[in-house]
């Protein structure tokens, strides 16, 4: 049976030579800019085009993306989507998860956010603005500094991007705490917390990375009590999503100097208003969601489309496939029907 | 026989019970900060002492340490020198090696300078100074970035310091081609390249990094035919010494923009002196001589010692002891006598 999967033309171009080496009954629906779909040289609603799988990229831009995800859900031929985003926070993905077709969720953006987590922890031990202004200023200066070797990291949420975070760390020599839903092993952790534990974890590490999914169960998980138990000073990272800190609390904890510094990548909302008290504080490193923006992560995705069509088509479980029953039920309030 | 070693009390303290626990015939003369030695509860110049060995620890400040390499060579008792130089350009060293007292050179300081690398290496890929410049001015912005995984890291010299490096490239998903004077496999490389064959590879990488030592071999390493054989915008990491760099070739390659930024911890004279055209290059982040003040630098020269005095009394080579022969034969034309 003829596989109809519909993607982006750029997308498409890229790994048009890939897909035909798979061999398989493929048909290739272009997916427009404007949302619609081409099918026998027509373009149609996506909701009506007999695509049985959607691509999503970061090819196409803007409001095209929401509408696509509505066509999906109303679509009575889609059964898998293979999507660009790494968390399922747009309400778009309820629908089309409450129907049963299956999601690849991306996990391209993993390495490029590991590598924007070091770039700040390392800034901040090192303290590379005092460097630069030892060097503007004309001042030989012994600037010692603090080594990334030999702190704790607790990463809360050890999935795709936390795995990328520990084998950073770990070939830094740090010791690695990772925190899930259930302990079970995972690789480059010296350890696996489970989530009901975290709190007892948190007094021990000198970094904590949030890079777990926004769900009922991390809704606001950093909140006064999570920031009390924090190690004096230590630096907290967010490149999970904004609903998983209270912001109050956390500002609160950064005015009293319980948390050394914030690197937060990511806010509710977006983009982060200008009346922020988050804006200009000293302690934190604020940036407008650019984590994921390595010059890499477009090629991984391509990669992750490749591995997974296949799979598809073969009946098989997809890498990085999202659980749908978990996924629903853990939705967070604002995201409930 | 009683093994007396000359070290700093202070060294003495931290590393005391780890003494004791080896158990050998151990006799401690206090080195003091004025370079003298206590020996029978009198203070006497270290090359009247009847030390067989002495640590020379960073506790002892200024001037006393080249007091301390004259009296070595002075010596008539003194068999091993482990000293916490990283790299043996201080002319006292020569004489030493000289006369065939053994050098244990420090390791300590490689875990420090690989993050240093990193920290630099990552800001200039992810242009933190435009982060923080748009957290400044409230914007929100979607800044893309380069990701080190992907790229080509050339480490020339690869020693313990080239190897930690290494370990920490392999680790963001780099390319390590790591050369030495001959082509032997080695941990968290890709490939090992011969000294004699570096300049057929410039071209491939993406960063450069410099952590051999100064020697007849590398003095002047990075001339105008190396700069001109490395790919356009490479970076150029210097963390061996000022020598292996030739200032006038590196200045007109940045300004031509052969070599898009160039990390310098590392200079000839140093301190560097203020009519240094670096200071104020916008393509040069510049340090003064920092890259091995981490924090876990004097625990690992404590660590070494304590794993090669067993070594030297049971007579067996030391970690990352000097090859005397090789030293003396490849000094460079400043050193020698």
């Amino acid at each position: 049976m003829t596989l109809s999967v519909a993607m982006h033309p750029a997308a498409r171009d890229r790994v048009a030579d890939r897909m035909a080496a798979l061999d398989l009954p493929l048909r290739i629906l272009p997916l427009l800019d404007d949302g619609r779909c081409m099918a026998d040289g027509e373009p149609m609603p996506l909701a009506e085009a007999p695509a049985r799988a959607v691509w999503l990229t970061s090819d196409m831009i803007g409001g095209a993306f929401a509408d696509c995800l509505e066509a999906i859900a109303a679509s009575r031929t889609v059964e898998w989507v293979q999507t660009f985003n790494a968390g399922l926070d747009h309400p778009g993905y309820r629908a089309i998860a409450a129907k049963g077709v299956r999601i690849g969720a991306s996990s391209a953006q993993a390495a490029a956010i590991s590598e924007y987590v070091f770039a700040h922890v390392l800034d901040i031990f090192q303290g590379l603005a005092e460097r630069r202004a030892a060097q503007a200023a004309g001042e030989w200066k012994l600037l010692p500094f603090r080594e990334v070797g030999g702190t704790v990291w607790l990463i809360v949420g050890y999935g795709n991007i936390g795995r990328e975070i520990g084998k950073r760390a770990g070939a830094f020599g740090a010791r690695v705490t990772g925190v899930r839903r259930r302990a079970a092993p995972a690789p480059f952790a010296d350890e696996i917390c489970a989530m009901d534990r975290l709190e007892d974890r948190l007094g021990e590490a000198d970094v904590v990375v949030l890079c777990c999914p926004h769900s009922s169960e991390t809704d606001r998980l950093v909140d006064a009590g999570f920031l009390a138990a924090m190690k004096p000073g230590a630096v907290l990272v967010n490149v999970a999503r904004g609903g998983v800190v209270d912001d109050d609390a956390l500002l609160a904890a950064l005015d009293s100097g319980r948390v050394g510094t914030a690197v937060l990548d990511v806010f509710e909302p977006e983009p982060l208003p200008r009346s922020s008290p988050y804006w200009a504080h000293p302690s934190v490193r604020l940036t407008g969601h650019c984590s994921f923006a390595g010059n890499g992560t477009r090629g991984r995705a391509d990669d992750l489309f490749i591995a997974n069509l296949p799979r598809y088509a073969a009946g098989e479980a997809l890498v990085n496939e999202v659980d749908l029953e978990l996924y629903l039920e853990t939705l967070p309030r604002e995201h409930r029907p």
